[in-house]
């Protein structure tokens, strides 16, 4: 159960109410957002919320069957749009497109991909700078200096910046920089930094777990918003199976159910979801008709040559083919 | 390694052929089809194809790294396309779609559904007389008495059809009333049954096993196409996953890779592939746009009343609705 | 609902009852085995079953809710024992050891291998004539001369014999030489195969699918009970997963599952369950410790040379070794 | 390829070290333990390894082929045995048992379990403090207070502690109380937690990923060894599969794969393997049977009141009779 309060709730009416719900027999849990006020009541007893509707601050009520509370479309049936200011959403009636590299490897780099972008009309690049590697011998990324190149490069070119956070210390490093946190596949229920990008008043990206369930990335933004942060993106990335013919399964089914459970908005990241740089636009357009919000994925400008993932990157003019047939599906 | 031989080569001469082979340290298999004659030919030896290219009654001859060989692409990278009659295909420009209830259940029901697939142009129709059910008390089909009022709804109307053999015994009883055979997922490994539709003049549609991986599928079809049919198409219908939240994960991924490693047709089932009827659409247009040749879905007058798999069962309103996306994005 | 009926209960009183059970809004299912008569009735309504139990032909009344009926232990909670004549049972006290080649190659062969198994005090041998083989260009078994060459070296040692059968012909060309006839993993959910061995009198042993739920594997189980056969065996030989450092992944928690729900006796296939021969050995006294009834093991005079499956085969002297140990952990 | 250094190399011996060592094509790391000092190089030039063994800071050099290197068995065949004081070790001859609750729910318990514990000798005791719990309602472990009773609980027992730590800053916090660092499933992959308990003294255990590959979970160690800890165990606790009627599959391969490919002790969790009380000790046996080095397992005086976990939770009679079993296996 849901209850929304009016935003100028004093702590004593939430105590107050806390009571009266506790003598319902249910457990509640304040949380107050970057935009409103609700109180989360957990329990099993059958309740008339009739009698919670006249209660002074309580301004809506709502009843969701769901483990998941304020992420689900139970309660909130219209979709969320984020917004990133000059007129950049996710979510809405446009598809959104953000493109990058895979790790940010040098000013060049960052330049040329950004331009890159700006010429095809791309208002959002994705970039690491933390980079979670199987192994520790790997390229880990450039860390805050390559950071400062990301932001320059974009920066110029009125271009937002997406890029990963590893752990909750570096979510003040990064945020002068950046406009959304990424949570990685292999953090996507790190719970710590979860809560710690509830407190931020950016938006946050979470991918689904490697063998996450659908359940669990909805459970992981409940996290989020339950901390105070309402500005969530979900991000299919395909899942581990045993399908050995490419890197993992690009879960196309969980596309609808997420725009079916939950108000969030859905992106699907076709590079991680297939691993195979020629199939990568197939399955960007494919979760484009099935309904996703637009599509997250890798470009270099030497795929061959970029410092990871390069199997899956495409390459400027494969990029740009991509885009156009986006397009052309979004006028359907 | 593939030696195609001439159409009215001898005996002997294939005899003769094999020794020489032999003496190069390769084992091989004769294969002779509806169309052509090849000789299939497995060994590790470096060998100087060119010693046997000169031989009377070799055409042509190509290696094939994969370990299937008549069903790779490695060698005949044109696509197939199946010809059903009466100028229908499989394979090729158009998209085919295929579509029909589970379970034959009544002459009204094959013939209504029979004449909403007219109504809409569809030319082949799906639906299951011998059904392979988990429970053994479960409804198991009409069997052949089934397989007539289906036959006499569809051949009224000129629409050609598919239903499920499910052991070798059933070619002969099936053969007059079909236009193809269709080999469900717990068969597709059932090496009897696909030697035997091999010796068939009619062909053969393989569903990918429930767990099967994309080269046990091309095995399959190779099993079927070395004893003696050419005529395969292969259909992705969803893989088990750990995912819940859903009948089965429909492997968007493989389309492509299939399409990359066979010459054969490549359908998608979005009804098996995701099992629930509100989403059925949305993987069918998805299949569509990763390059599927086309879709084989499940629709019914009344799905709720259907005997079997009524959850992922389009009403003839959802289908038509299906079936114009189809067309719109065919035109693309 | 399972009624167990009088052994000489006439066709008119059979029927009799299923219209009475008909009446209550349930649906009957006759089942004769080689031992008892049953009838089977699914349906939903709440019913007294004091009602049904003074009726003159029935034995005996079990509530089952398990989808599976005759295989559950709801209704039969002592565990079964096949007893294969000359003293050898499957299920009981003493654990059951089979050992033998994954295939049949040649006389010497299935000779040596008889004797290791005599000389260990072995009694049933398995070993493969019919091979079900991801290729159709690789051995597929020496069949029915192959079934003899096996059969002769069993027979004057006192050996029983399981092997493959892969389609309803085979039944009768091979039931003059073995004692238990195996269902491959392949042909788990194969129900034409299932059925025609439950006309059989002989025993039958069932491989997990590749990737089958434990339920699925009741349910084939199912089909031969339901179809007159009462001596099955199930046999755990490791799922499809994604790890890849290993073939297959024994599933050592279905071996309790499996004993809990069903009152069959239960092997484990260890060769199959890792796919490496140096885990074979822990595979399989780990399954014992687990309450396994007993193991079947692939063993070969040389692994190496063996023509199919020698990576994960047990030569003699490893052989000794694992039924030594198998014997210390049945002494606990 | 490893170099073990000597103890007091200076750092400039390492930097000429590494200089040629880059002239060689490798890339060095240098690991400094609480043990011992290390340079890791990766490449893939062949060189002949005698030019570097002359070299006088180096004591020895190992080719590793594994992509892995200090966790390998491949330099170092003997198993490691982790010292934890008071003659506890975890690795070697003796079984280790670690038993505990899920989570420290109040003094009574954590005491009634140190005592139950104390009585059957068992010397390591298990227990939350800070939950992951998929939502973010339900109980997140009684945090720093909890900690105080259950080490007050355990140090006047001399009981050492495990308990799971979820983030790089709780490290210091909990350090004065535990004698192990616990990473559970869902951190397995947060590198910067491994990186910073690469730094700490104290015993680290990782725990397998809920669909974490073996290498993975090696990879994971990897981080903690080359960080500077080599005090580190690993823990196989149940992968994720299609399977539903249980919690989890627990991998039994995993355990003789582990013991095969690193020389790190490796425990078995059947509590989270199995997710079924009733089979848990049947899991904890047969791991034993198969090499694990022990197990940890959850206790609980009241399993049914647990606040988490309590369906695959041992009481105390069932957990000292899986001691005495464990016991008995132990001497064969």
């Amino acid at each position: 159960m849901i209850l929304q309060l009016e935003h100028n709730t004093e702590p004593k009416d939430i105590l107050s109410l806390t009571e009266t719900i506790a003598g319902l027999g249910y457990k509640s849990t304040h949380v107050k957002t970057q935009r409103e006020n609700y109180l989360i009541c957990i329990g099993n007893k059958e309740i008339d919320i009739r009698q919670l509707g006249h209660l002074p601050v309580v301004k809506d009520i709502h009843r969701v069957s769901d483990q998941y509370k304020l992420v689900s479309r139970k309660w909130k049936t219209n979709y969320t749009s984020i917004n990133l200011g000059d007129d950049v959403y996710i979510g809405g009636k446009e598809k959104t497109i953000i493109a990058g590299p895979c790790s940010i490897e040098s000013e060049d780099q960052a330049e040329s991909i950004a331009e890159h972008l700006s010429q095809q009309g791309i208002k959002i690049m994705r970039g690491g700078v933390f980079k979670p590697r199987s192994s520790p011998y790997a390229f880990r990324g450039l860390g805050l200096e390559g950071m400062k190149l990301f932001h320059n490069a974009c920066k110029k070119r009125g271009i937002k910046i997406i890029t990963e956070v590893m752990q909750a210390s570096q979510i003040e490093e990064l945020y002068p920089y950046i406009d959304i946190f990424q949570v990685g596949a292999r953090n996507s229920q790190n719970y710590n930094l979860l809560d710690a990008l509830g407190e931020s008043d950016k938006p946050v990206m979470i991918k689904r777990g490697i063998s996450g369930s659908i359940d669990e990335l909805l459970y992981s933004a409940e996290y989020v918003f339950s901390a105070g942060n309402e500005d969530i993106i979900l991000c299919e990335r395909g899942i581990r199976t045993f399908e050995t013919s490419y890197r993992n399964t690009f879960d196309i089914n969980a596309i609808q159910v997420l725009k079916d459970k939950t108000h969030l908005p859905v992106l699907a990241d076709p590079s991680h979801g297939v691993g195979i740089r020629d199939y990568v636009p197939g399955i960007a357009l494919a979760a484009i008709v099935a309904g996703a919000d637009g599509v997250i994925y890798e470009v270099h400008p030497s795929p061959e040559r970029a410092l990871s993932d390069g199997q899956q990157t495409l390459n400027f003019q494969e990029s740009e083919a991509l885009i156009q047939k986006i397009k052309v599906l979004e006028k359907l």
